[in-house]
C-alpha cells in the first residue's frame, strides 16, 4: 500500500479532507503520511490498519498525557483509503474521521491528497443533483434502495431524455460507495462543466442482493441482483426519470465485484447494454461475446499495482476480434478507489459517443 | 430518559432496527430495554453513553471470552437514541451501530421500537425522493449541500407545482438528521398514501453556518443563516424545483436550535413564510407579530417530558390575539427524535391548507 520512504518526514501535516467536521485528525503531509491521535487514556494498545504493506499497520505510542499517537512508517498511496483501529484488541473506528462502508462495516477514511484531485474536486461549477429512490421489488418484497445523479441540466428542458450508466460497488461496500467514496457526481459535474462529455444519467444500487455479506463468494449466484437490476430497478428508472430506454443508450460497469457483477449480467442480457465496464473486475474475452454487432464499448481498468498487463492484454485480444475495447490503468494506485476514480473519469469519456 | 424499572426483564431481545448489515447488537426488548455486546478482550473498562438518567449509562461487564456485555438498568423512552461507548477512557462509536450527526459528531444510534412506530415505517406506498443538491453561496464562497424531499407525483405532470418547507436540524446535527434520525420522507410518502395531506416538499441545510460547533450557542447570530436561506438557497430550490414560490406556499420549521433559528427568521422575514413551526425550539408572543395577517399557521410542539405547559400556554396566547395557532404535545417523550417525527407527522397535517 505504501511506496519507499523517504529519509525526512516534512512537517506539513493537515487534517485529511475527509474529517469529521472541526476534527484535527488524522492528519496527512505533502508526502503522504498519515498521522493520528486519539485518546483512549486507560488503554494498552492502540493500532491503526493503515501503514506499510505487511507490517500489521501502525502502532501508537502513549504520551504522559494519556494520548495516543503515531506517523505511518512510509507515504501511503494517493487517495482514499479504509482504516479501523483496534484498541485493546476490539475493532473501533477513529472519532476524527468519516465513516465510508466497506467491508461489510463502516470503516474510517482518510484522503492523501492526489497530484490530479483536480478532476473529483468540489468546484464552483453548476452541480447535479444525487437523489434517493426507494424502487418497489416483488423479488425480494422490500423496497430497496439505489441513488440517481442527475446531470446539472436535468429537468430544466422537460423534454430532454438522457442516457443511463448503472454502476455498482465492490464487495462489502453498498450504493452510498460511488457517491462518498467515489465522489461520482462530482467527477460527472466536472466533465460536464468542461464540455468533456454530453451529460448522462447515473444510477448505483445494492449489489450483494443474495447476501454474500457472511459467506464470501463461494456462494455468489448472479441471479437475484440480476433479477433486482434488469426486472425491477430499470423499468423503474425508465418511467421515473427523462431516459433515453434503449439498448444504445444503457451501460452497466461496477469494481470488483461490481466487475463480476456486470460481466456476468451484460453477457447474459446483451439485449439490455451496450456498454460494458470493469474496473479492478476482470476481463472478456471475444469468445464470451456471442453477438460483438450489439456491443459498442468494453472498458477494462485497474491500477498499476493491480493486474495491468491482463487488463491490457484482454482489450487488444477483443480488438483483434473487432470489440471496440480501451484498457485503462491507473498509474500509482492498487485496489482501491483512486483507481476507481480515475477509471470513471476515463470511461465516462467514451461513453455513448 | 427511562422509566421505572419492571420486576423482569423478557428475554425477547431482537438487534436494533439501525444496526450495521449483519450486526446482531445492540439488541432492544419489548419491554425497551437495550443490551450490548462489544469486543474489546484486553480492555479495562467499556461504558455506554445510554442508561437511566443521571447514573452515567450503562457500564459492561467482560466476560470469560473477552466480549463486554450489559443490559440498560430499566427500559428506555421509546424512539431514537444517540449514543456512544467509553472505552478505556476514549470515547468510540459501537461497531454495531449505524452512525447518526449529533453532538457535532457522528454517534451510535439505537431505536427502541415505538408503539405507534407505523407511521414513520418504510411500507409499500408510493415513495418520494430525496435529492441531495449542491447550491452556490457566495455569501459563504462555496458550493453547500442541502437534501430536497420531492414526494412521489413530483414531475409526474410537468406543470404541478408544490408547496415548501424548510425544515431545520437541531445544534450539534446537520442536514443529514431529518432524512436519517427523523425519517420525514417515510412519513411524507405514507402521509400522502394514506390521503392526509397534500403533497409539497421539504428542504432541509445545514444551519450552523457561522460555526457555532465550537463555542457553543453563545455566539451565536442568525445573520449568516438567513443570507444562505433566504438569499441564496429559497432562490435556488425556486429557480431548479416545481415549486409555488410565494408567501402563501413557504413554511419554516426546525427542532431545538433549528426552532430558535426558525423563529428569528420567521420574524425578520415575514413576507417569506407563512407557516412557522418551533419543534421542542421555544415558543412566539403574539407582541413579537408584526403583521398578523400574514401569518397563517403557527405550530408549537414538545415532548411531554419538556416544557409542555409553556407550549400550550404560548398557542393559547397566540390564539387569542387571533393567530391561527396549534399546540402538539408528545407523550413520553423527552428532547429526542420521536417527539420530533411525531411533530412533523402532525404538523403536515396542518401545512398549506
Amino acid at each position: 500500500m505504501a511506496q519507499t520512504a523517504p529519509a525526512e518526514v516534512k512537517e506539513d501535516f493537515k487534517p485529511s479532507t475527509l474529517n469529521q467536521p472541526g476534527k484535527e485528525y488524522p492528519m496527512v503531509n505533502s508526502q503522504g503520511y498519515a498521522r493520528f491521535r486519539v485518546e483512549a487514556p486507560q488503554a494498552q494498545s492502540v493500532v491503526v490498519s493503515l501503514g506499510l504493506g505487511g507490517r500489521g499497520g501502525t502502532k501508537l505510542t502513549k504520551g504522559a498525557d494519556g494520548v495516543w499517537t503515531g506517523t505511518t512508517e512510509g507515504p501511503m498511496d494517493e487517495g482514499f483509503h479504509y482504516y479501523h483501529l483496534t484498541v485493546d484488541g476490539g475493532v473501533f473506528n477513529d472519532p476524527g474521521a468519516l465513516n465510508y462502508y466497506g467491508s461489510t462495516r463502516w470503516e474510517s477514511g482518510i484522503e492523501i491528497p492526489a497530484h490530479d484531485q483536480d478532476f473529483y474536486a468540489l468546484k464552483d461549477v453548476p452541480h447535479g443533483n444525487v437523489q434517493q429512490i426507494l424502487f418497489p421489488s416483488p423479488s425480494t418484497k422490500t423496497s430497496r434502495r439505489a441513488f440517481v445523479y442527475t446531470p446539472p441540466t436535468y429537468g430544466k428542458n422537460k423534454n430532454k431524455r438522457y442516457p443511463v450508466l448503472y454502476l455498482q460497488h465492490g464487495w462489502g461496500e453498498d450504493e452510498t460507495a460511488w457517491s462518498n467514496q467515489g465522489c461520482a457526481h462530482l467527477i460527472m459535474d466536472n466533465l460536464i462543466a468542461a464540455g468533456k462529455i454530453q451529460p448522462f444519467i447515473i444510477v448505483m444500487t445494492y449489489g450483494m442482493t443474495n447476501d454474500v455479506r457472511m459467506g464470501g463468494m463461494r456462494n455468489f449466484s448472479i441471479n437475484a441482483f440480476q433479477t433486482v437490476l434488469v426486472d425491477e430497478l430499470i423499468p423503474y428508472v425508465d418511467a421515473n426519470f427523462n431516459t433515453i430506454a434503449d439498448q444504445a443508450h444503457r451501460a452497466m460497469a461496477g469494481l470488483s465485484m461490481g466487475g463480476m457483477e456486470t460481466k456476468s449480467i451484460t453477457l447474459n442480457k446483451p439485449e439490455v447494454f451496450s456498454h460494458y465496464g470493469l474496473l479492478s473486475g476482470g476481463t472478456y474475452s471475444s469468445a464470451e461475446i456471442k453477438d460483438k454487432a450489439k456491443v459498442k464499448l468494453i472498458f477494462l481498468s485497474c491500477g498499476s499495482k493491480e493486474n495491468a498487463a491482463g487488463v491490457k492484454s484482454a482489450a487488444e485480444e477483443l480488438k483483434g476480434a473487432g470489440i471496440n475495447a480501451v484498457s485503462y490503468v491507473s498509474e500509482g494506485t492498487a485496489h482501491e478507489f483512486l483507481t476507481w476514480r480515475r477509471s470513471l473519469y476515463q470511461m465516462a469519456q467514451l461513453l455513448f459517443k
